[in-house]
Parts: structure tokens; sequence; C-alpha cells
């Protein structure tokens, strides 16, 4: 559908990022008609459509395009001032060759610390907070998944009304477990994932795990305390005693965690996962810097910051090295790179598989300038640590957590990493929810917030407009971030119960 | 758990398979102790489990192990009759080569037809047969999930009861859709695999898509006449609009499918897919020569049988092409086993990887061993076609759906090609079943069947202790696939509607 005019533009209007640009995008709903005067004078020669690009010079054929300061393809014909720059107007240009980047060359100072911002969370025996109070259920095969989901219907039904602390329970259900190369190289991936999530700090150290009996990847792999907390359908007398059990160990630990309460924790305990999915040409101009300036706070009041999406940071990673805060950062940042990129030719792709039609339907043109935009989040502190998939943080401050872009694989490694909040910036709209851990939603424009007035919890559109600023947003969504970990705000998707599926990354073979 | 001794079994027995094979497996539930002398004079040298080998003659070092009258390995020490034949006594042959098979050398002669058996199905207007009256929806892009399981709930709930004639709603959820290497050489699979499932016969030809707007993958790739079945999350005005349009959408579906009736069809209509599970050592002894018995009985009738699992017949292939109906099929069948030992060798993996912990438990030494068992679920017909993973099936008989020996992943790949009934032989035991069909579980022991007699349909396991013959579990299962067919019987997973998730094969890269 055409987007609603927002009433807050008033003429025509574009938004250039960095003095150097030569191209802009233009802010106004429904795009500018062909003849339109902008204020600098510059004229369209033709229809550009929201979000898409203008040339503000002439441009010969093969001469850089430039937005944020950075080169994002060369154009493929001569492009008029005024002209529109589609997707056919720019040629990629190469990625960055990964073995002479400078390595923490640009190391952010420490920035000053913010203090005394807290929220209330439940502490865990291993000193994580978690954000919500979850009965977790961890599945070592999906065989036992269509058991276990009707135990999770009759618990949710008999048990968890008896427990009005517990929020909810989570079946870590998933496509692993058996019929997999479980020792491959990569097979590591899953398995650590599955681990990770099992002892996510949401789940109070709770877990009970479900496995069938005869599975390559064994419970105790991936449950904490497996002797005391594992069930195997294969030791039960049929279907009613698999469900008995199932429920008789999930009341135990349901009464455990009914007795959790929320107490005062230092901001320091958030752990939250930055991503952007259904980008669009102002994710980059609006979102993301405002995501970006709350990263900046988070990270000041002693927070770690995860963000990811390997192929949409790949084309800016020359910009990310001089920030590694030390050489084995850097390093380590590099050879996820290489990894990914290993992996991607060995299956017969590229990086021109990302951006996705809607992303270029939302004006951007290459992965190139999709991830100018996606490293926006990141903020402008130092990056202390890089994570392989499915690996769990351990520093605090901002951390590059390697994942592909895929929003719900993502997703799922971040809480691995042990997110406890998400914030997910979204151009062209998507309704996503986990189960596992509140999913903050934030809009590029106003009109997805205005469209979707109870999916969306955080407008960021007002940057374009002008009607407030990077900072100010940047603030909203960082105190936001506060009430939603401490239970006090619900987020619109948290409100309906919208939880995506856990997606696991299994970038080695089915058997 | 040990299982309960079956009370059939009164003295020390074995079974051997094959005139020449020189071991043989023990059948007494519980194994049998040292000393044990059975009624041709052997003599244990040690306890052997149940299900697992004892060598019946003295087997040198470096001398074959033979079963089925095949090699399944080399003994890696010498074994005296009476031994236990281990995993760690016999040495894994190499593989057949793929390049001098013989093609279509020793076609079957068509056996004798089998007239007058019908079914009561609902026909489809392509001439395909429902058995079952599903409302299937389908799914572009995992973004859409949390949404859509709220309108399920609410479908269920509201709409369903109105519907009698209507067994159930199925949400076709997945992880494709975004994210991934849509143009990679592989990805044609999860996107026919998904198109195909969109098809299936017990969806009755009303489908809803659900696609988010954005997505790499289009809903029309995937779903029948998209125009006028496809709805777009980001269309629509917020999520209560969204739920409301996919309600209106899915009441629509409801009231045709509501009209449809069972009508006798001929058994030719039925598509049955075979697949193991929780193999053991008795799968290729009982429940797999029953079903095979079965599957030449369907043949006989008309029908279409699918066997597949791709590393369970890699090593028996030199079997199956000569069987291939002429050359073109034989050479389909090398080209899926040469795919497969590609994509295994990039992902660093090999045939190795299988079987698993459960099925070595169960006497199953290797993937050779593992592989002569499962074809005889294949039963005696010629090999009339060869489908890759995801495709349909277009003809009638015996067909070679290549597919990894997952379960749930097989399992999806098997509805893709169409199946309306699923035959599973289980040793070891699980639980599983399908919100798309019917799901006949036979056990390969009496005593699993014993254990679980809420979750076990078929007991092969009385073939063992001479109770019954092939042929006559092989006629049971065959009546009881056309009673469920019919609606007449229930399959236990059914009855407690136990549905593990579709989990596509994907082996492009996600991006």
């Amino acid at each position: 559908m055409t987007p609603s005019v927002s009433s807050m533009v008033e003429g025509p209007r574009y938004i250039r990022v960095h003095p150097g640009d030569n191209v802009a995008i233009v802010v106004n709903a429904g795009g500018l008609p062909e003849g339109t005067v902008f204020p600098s004078g510059l004229r369209l020669h033709q229809r550009v459509p929201q979000g898409h690009k203008v040339a503000l010079t002439d441009i010969s054929e093969g001469e850089p395009v430039i937005r944020y300061g950075q080169i994002i393809g060369y154009a493929t014909r001569p492009l008029a001032a005024g002209s529109w720059v589609d997707v056919t107007a720019v040629r990629m240009p190469e990625p960055p060759a990964l073995d002479d980047l400078p390595l923490a060359t640009a190391v952010p100072e420490p920035p000053p610390p913010l203090e005394g911002y807290t929220f209330e969370g439940y502490r865990g025996s291993d000193g994580r907070v978690g954000t919500r109070n979850l009965l977790g259920i961890v599945t070592s095969v999906q065989c036992v998944t269509g058991v276990l989901e009707h135990a999770v219907q009759r618990i949710r039904q008999e048990l968890l009304p008896k427990y009005p602390n517990v929020d909810d329970v989570v079946a870590l259900t998933h496509a692993y477990g058996c019929g997999v190369a479980i020792d491959a190289p990569d097979a590591a991936i899953p398995i650590r994932t599955i681990a990770n999530l099992a002892s996510h700090p949401n789940f109070g150290g709770e877990i009970l795990g479900v496995g069938l009996g005869c599975e390559k990847l064994l419970p105790d792999r991936v449950t904490p305390d497996a002797g005391r907390n594992v069930t195997s359908l294969q030791d039960h007398r049929g279907f009613s005693a698999m469900i008995d059990e199932i429920l008789r160990m999930a009341e135990e630990r349901l009464a455990r965690l009914d007795q959790r309460r929320r107490v005062t924790c230092p901001a320091s305990g958030l752990v939250v996962g930055l991503q952007c999915g259904g980008s669009d040409a102002f994710s980059g101009v609006t979102a993301n810097p405002a995501v970006g300036y709350a990263a900046d706070l988070l990270v000041r009041a002693g927070a770690t910051v995860l963000f990811s999406e390997v192929t949409e940071v790949r084309d800016a990673v020359h910009l990310l090295t001089p920030r590694a805060a030390n050489e084995e950062v850097g390093r380590k940042l590099i050879a996820e790179m290489k990894w990914y990129d290993a992996y991607l030719r060995r299956g017969g792709a590229d990086r021109s598989a990302n951006p996705s039609p809607g992303n270029k339907r939302g004006g951007l043109v290459n992965v190139v300038e999709k991830s100018l935009g996606s490293v926006a989040k990141s903020g402008t502190t130092a990056i202390v640590d890089v994570l392989g998939p499915g690996e769990r943080a351990t520093k605090h401050g901002l951390i590059f957590a390697a994942t592909p872009a895929s929003d719900f694989v993502c997703g799922t490694l971040q809480l691995a990493a042990g997110m406890n909040v998400h914030v997910f910036t979204t151009g062209r709209g998507t309704p996503y929810g986990l189960a596992m851990a509140p999913v903050v939603k934030v809009s590029t424009r106003t009109a997805l917030a205005e469209q979707w007035p109870d999916l969306i919890d955080v407008d960021a559109g007002t940057i374009a407009t002008g009607e407030r600023t990077i900072e100010e947003v940047g603030w909203e969504i960082f105190r936001f971030i506060l009430d939603v970990a401490s239970g006090k705000k619900r987020t619109w998707a948290e409100r309906w119960g919208i939880q995506n599926d856990l997606c696991l990354f299994n970038p080695a073979p089915l058997t």
C-alpha cells in the first residue's frame, strides 16, 4: 500500500547524511513528482519515490556515488543533478579486502560513564540478570516436539495460573538433534547455540530438558545439570506417562520460579541485541542512528550491546576494524568475515543475495548502502569483543556477535549470546517477536508508525521530518529499554503474544 | 530402560536373515548371558544384548562379516563362533563406486495386479486424492509466524467448530523466505518443497497464503493462484486488521472445504511414504520386510510408494540400480547419490555420521548394515522414478524420493512429494507425528509395542518371535493403511494430536 502522507512534512525535503555526499534521499511520503523544486534550488528530472535517492550534482558514468561519505558504487550512466539514482544506476564496488585492514588504529576513547540508571530485574546465581521470569524447556531433538507441545498446552492451562509470578513457558524446539553431521567442523555452531539458549538468564537456572533417548545430540550437551533436569521419552511407558512426567518436572520448577522477585539492578545487567529487518533508505538516517545513540548510552552505563549481521557489516568492515579495542579483537572480526565469505562461496552464493526485494523497493540500491546504514546501530564506542555464531557474551561494552542477517536466525543467536532486551528497527515493517525476551520495535518512518500503531513501539521517523533529533529519540529508546527490562512496560509484540520460532544456524550438512 | 521380556520367546533364539550369513542377531529381550547354548549347538562366549550380532562361525581378522548375504564390513580381530560382534569388531567397507553400477539389468517383472481394494477419500480437481480435509495456510517467510499462530488459535477456537467436516487447520511455517541465498544453485530445493506442500491434496485446493511484503521469497512462488489466495501483512493497518483479514479469508475457505465429502477411490489414489527412525537390528528383520511386503501389495494395487533417505541407501545402491525400470531412472538414482556425496564432502562430513548412538545401542554396527535393513522397506518391485528433494511424485509404482535420513526432514519432503499416508518403522521408539497426513507407526520389537501401547499402531516384533509371518504383518499394514486413509481408523499420533514441525531441507547458504 502507499504510506499515508505524514502531516509533519510541509514542502519538498531531502536528507543528505554527510557533507561529501553527491546523493540524498527524498523524505516526503508518496515520493515527489518530476519538476519538484527543493529549497536548495535542485529540480527533479523525474519522479523519485520516498526513501529513494536523488543526484545532488551531475555524476558522470563511472564516477563514484557517495552516501554516508563513503562510495556506495559507481554510476552506470551519466546522472544529471535531479535524477533518480535507482538500483540500475549504481554498479556495486568490490568488497574491502580482508588482509590489509587497519586494526585498532582509531580506538575510541572510553566515553564518560553514565551513572545512576537502574532497572528491576531477576538476578541469577551466576550474576546475570533476567528481564522476564520464564519456564524454559530445552529439547535435544525435533522428534520430541509433538509430545512436548501437547505438554506445554497443558502446562499453560493447568499449571501456569497457579504460579502468577511466572510469565510464560517457552519450549526451545528446533530442527536439530538427529540426522545431522554432528562431528562436522561447523556442527559446533548449532550445538553451542542450543546450550546457550538453555542457560539464558530469563530461565532462572530452572531449565527442564526433554530428550528422546536415541538422538545424536546427547541431552547433556545442551542441558545444564542434565542428570537432574532431563527426561527421555524412551524411558516412559507410553504417551500418557511421558506427559505426566513432563508436567511433574515442570511444576517443581514453576514452584521455584514463582518465588523469584525483581530487584533493583544497575543498567550494566542489560544485554541488548540490536537488529534491523525490512530495512529501507531511512533505516540508516533515522532509526539506526537513534539506536546507535542509545547503544552509546548503554555502553556508558556499563551494559553489553550486541550488533550483528555479517553480510550487512562485510562491506563496511574497514570502518569497524579501526574501532576494535585491540588487534586481537580486530583479527577475530576479520576471521568471522573470512569464514562467512567461504561459507557463501561454497554454497555458490555471494553478498549480492542481500538486499531483499523489499529493501530495494525501499530505496536501497545494494548491500554496500545497506551496510553503511546498518552499522550506524553500533554507535561510536570501541568494539570490545567478537563472538562466533551462538557464543555467549562475557564482556561489557559493544560486541560484534557474528550472525547471518536473517532476522529470525540473528535473533536466535543474539538470544544465545545472552540478550535480555532486543531492539529491532524496521522500515518496511515486520511484526516480529520472540518468546524468550522482549522485542522493542523502532520504525524508520512515521508513516509506518501511523499504519501500525499497535505494533511499533518507538517512532524514529520524526528525525526525518525534523521534528525530533537523533539524540532525543536515542534517549527515548534508552529509557524505553529500561522500562521494558523492568517489566513496567510491555512491548506491542508481548501484548499480542507474537512469538516467532527459534531458527538455528546450522551450516553443517544433514545426513 | 531394559525392555520387558516378551512372553513369546521361550528358549534362546537368534535370526539368520540369509543362508550365507556368518552372523545372526539375538532375539531374546534383555539379551542372553555367556554360556547360553542355542538349539543349533552354538554357545555364547560372552553376553550378547538383544538385537546385537553373534558370530555363527569362526571369522579371521580381515575376513568379511556377512549379513543379508552382503558384506557389512571386515573383522578387526579374530572372532570365534559365539562371540559378540560389536561395533568395534567390524571395519566399514568402502561405499560402492557410482560410475560402473549396473543399470536396469534385473528389472523385476510387473507383479500381478491386485484388484478390488479401495478407500474412502477426498477427490481433488486434479485427480489426486486427499485422506484428510484440512485448511492449509502457507507462509512465504518466518517473519509472519508469530501473527499467524495467533490467528490459527482463533480459527481453531472460533471458526473450526462451525465447519465439522474440516479436520484441522495447518500452518505451513518454516525458517525460509528471507535472509537466504535465493539464487544459489540449491535454493530450488526449499522453494519447490514449500510450493509442493501448499498444493498437497489434503488441502483440497483451498490454500491460504500469508506473506509479509518485503521478503525475498515472493508469495506467488509458493502459493497456487496467489492473486486470489495471498494476503501480505504490510498491506494492513496494524495487528488487529491482519488478524481480521486472515480470519475472513480462512472462513471463506473453511465453508468450501466443509462441503467436501469422501468418495470411494481405488487404492491407486494412495501415495504412501515409507520411513524408518530410531532403527535397531530388528528393523531389517521384522518391520522393514513387513513394510516391504505391504509396499509390494500397494504397487500391485496401483498406488504410489515412496522410499527415501539417501545416506541409508547409499551403501546398498548397487542392489537398487539393477531394479531401476530403465537406464534413465538408474542414472537419476546415481545422480542423487553423487549430489549427496558432494554435499556431505563440502560440509566436511561423510556417511560415518550415520548411524546414531541409539542405532548402535540397538545393535547396528555401521551404515552398511543399517542400509541393507533400510532398503528392505522398498519391497521387490521395479523402481519407476527418482525424485530430487522436494519434487512431487507424478507416477504410480515404487519411487525413490531422495531426502536426508533425518526423520523430520524426510517426512517433510515426502509430504511435498504428495504423500497422503506415512508408514514409519521404529525400533528404539519415536512418538513422531505430522499435521498434514496420518503417520502409521510400526514397531520392530514386541517389547516396544508393549511399552508404548498408546503410540505404536502395528507390532511387527511378532515376526522375530516366530508368532507371525512377514506376509501376515504385511497384509495387516496394507489393510491398516486403507482404513487410516479412509478415516475409519485414526493413528495413535492423530488421536493425541502429536504434530512434529515441518523441517525444510535448505542446503543453500543463509545470508
